[in-house]
């Protein structure tokens, strides 16, 4: 529906994602939340002054989202619907560039004994050690049956591989017996459509072993997660806004291209980000930014760190409304609750900055979140919500 | 589901619209809204004593809906799924009578030249040559190929029209260039059914084509959103209750009868609605009161007339008590906030008068509707929330 209704203007929406940055009552800090216990002047002026508040739900009450699923979310696509396959995360986490109809997946270097593996992980050989490996690949199998081969080392054990060629598919079962001490299994298809890549795949596998079948530890490999780009609408045609991501980690700018936003230079600060933004605010009328800090801070569950996170992203606040955005959203993608040290299901505080006068008068925190005018909202209605704030959505109805 | 569960008692329900109702703090009223700013002694006991209070949502999240929608929802219809069409809205707002199977459409006098629209609006002729214009049609063109055609003057160089015959069919293209100095479109058809609907609206084209070729100025007609009665559940049918609708302005009562509900008398003051809702109280259990001034000064951006607005509905408030209904909801169709000049998005505000002895002990207004025990809610689950009220519903399950 939001599609019929959308509307091109010259208004500006900047949407700023502290990943993570939810929290809930920490019981050793007063039970205060990071949000609430940092000292951000400027982002209390402007939600005091400028804007309204409520909380957002990434999937739905009690789903625990991953980064994929929540960023999908906000930018209005339903993360039970849409799904950004586990080979397409890895491959954009490593930087690489996806094409159409490339196949992706991730990888292990594991240790085979005759038909047996015996180790999926290789005794978790260094990643330095898989990057040798990657470059021994890369070396003697460009290509399989004409379908190229682009292979990146991840961490330890783990690699990003994509096959680039005609016809291919991603429905296929995972190459991986998915416990240690059981036979090998090969790639599986799930359609017809499928069976020639399966083969291809399975082909590459075969030419890997006899190419490795001399290394002491890793001496094989397992491919999981296949998956192509996901068919979907992309974001400038669905909301005509051209989009910019600016991100200093690879998996969101690597998102933000699946749904063909623009990936802006990479900042090597917050400050930089914001002037990233303000060299490109011409050309595009919407901004995606994304500050990984808070998320990290999270899951090491340090309050402190998560606090002076939020506290220098209140820095770069002036110099972000200096180029006046019409909408201002701040928020994450989920929660990273510092006592959970991890992703969570809580909804997630959100702010949103408007030309529209109304302003709910709270600074910005999760327990001012939940009096907010906003009430909760699922975080795909998000953007329904910015482009109704920035006057991009037409009257429904006669 | 409702519809299963619905049980016959004697209990009245009252839905008192004020249209447009709902705002939002506005910055030149110390981000006060009208309904917080208004004093309303009578609602605000009302909302005090004896009522629960809370919030809906329209259409959805950052929605703005137009008449017909917000209207739909209120009566438990889903306006993503129902749709009035826009001829059918305009013929409804010129208080023509609608039968079964006509087909509405709006029009526009305008100018051509050979077969070119040159003034899609006829250089906006005066609403009085609107009205010959449309009664030199009526006397030369009664009827086309056995289609009785009635036509309405509206404003200025606007018409709306019925065609009312056999096997009509409403699933066609406007006959509008939609730009000036194009060349004329004649009906289209989207489906086979409505082939020869199509050929009928197009010898009636060319024959007013012919009729009105020596008028200096509008010497064609534009014909636009055909549409027929949109096929639903009657009201009364869906809820086991006859519906009487009061209103002043003909398009809602228009949209009433759409959907099976009695047009009561047009009333000439707040005060004669109630008197017409006494009059009738014996023979109806629903009834939808429609007061239009709150809308109208919200769309004049004037927060002073609509302030006054609402404290004049607050007087009517002890004599439709008199009537003794069990359940009063009083709430608009959407929001249209002063500083917007508009219908808008914005949850609007709603207070439902109960019989079972709960209350919020709050004063009407959005800020308090937002901590009502109704919570924000859609306005298409509005009639099972009164009918649960009015002890109108059967448990769900054994």
């Amino acid at each position: 529906m939001i599609g019929d209704l959308t509307l091109s203007n010259a208004s500006r929406i900047v949407f700023l994602i502290m990943d993570g940055v939810g929290d809930i009552p920490n019981p050793d800090h007063a039970y205060m939340t990071p949000l609430e216990a940092a000292r951000k002047p400027n982002m209390d002026r402007l939600a005091v002054e400028r804007s309204v508040l409520g909380r957002m739900i990434p999937v739905d009450v009690g789903i625990t989202p991953g980064s994929g699923p929540g960023h999908l979310s906000l930018f209005g696509y339903d993360p039970l619907k849409v799904e950004i396959g586990r080979g397409i995360l890895e491959v954009l986490g490593l930087n690489m560039e996806i094409e159409e109809n490339d196949v992706a997946a991730r990888g292990n270097f594991c240790t085979m004994k005759d038909d047996t593996v015996t180790d999926r992980r290789a005794g978790r050989i260094a990643t330095a050690e898989t990057a040798r490996l990657c470059g021994k690949i890369r070396d003697a199998i460009p290509a399989v049956d004409g379908v190229k081969v682009i292979i990146e080392p991840g961490k330890s054990h783990r690699f990003a591989i994509l096959f680039r060629g005609e016809g291919l598919e991603g429905e296929l079962e995972d190459a991986d017996p998915h416990k240690d001490n059981k036979a090998y299994v090969y790639v599986r298809t799930k359609t017809d459509a499928a069976a020639r890549t399966a083969d291809v795949l399975n082909s590459f596998i075969r030419k890997v072993a006899e190419l490795l079948k001399d290394e002491p530890v890793a001496n094989g490999i397992l491919l999981r997660g296949f998956s192509k780009k996901p068919d979907i609408q992309p974001f400038p045609e669905k909301y005509k806004m051209d989009a910019l991501a600016i991100t200093t980690y690879p998996m969101y700018r690597g998102i933000a291209k699946v749904l063909g936003m623009k990936a802006g230079k990479e900042p090597k600060s917050d400050q930089e980000m914001i002037q990233i933004m303000k060299e490109q605010w011409d050309k595009y009328h919407f901004f995606f930014l994304h500050i990984k800090e808070t998320d990290v801070a999270g899951e090491d569950g340090n309050f402190d760190e998560k606090v002076k996170a939020i506290e220098h992203v209140d820095t770069i606040i002036p110099d972000l409304l200096s180029a006046n955005p019409q909408v201002l959203v701040i928020t994450g993608d989920h929660s990273t609750p510092c006592p959970l040290k991890g992703h969570s299901w809580h909804p997630v505080p959100m702010l949103l900055m408007t030309g529209t006068g109304e302003r709910d008068s709270l600074p910005f925190h999760e327990k001012n979140c939940l009096r907010g005018s906003v009430g909760t909202i699922y975080s795909r209605e998000l953007m329904s919500l910015a482009l109704a704030h920035a006057a991009k959505l037409d009257k429904y109805g006669a």
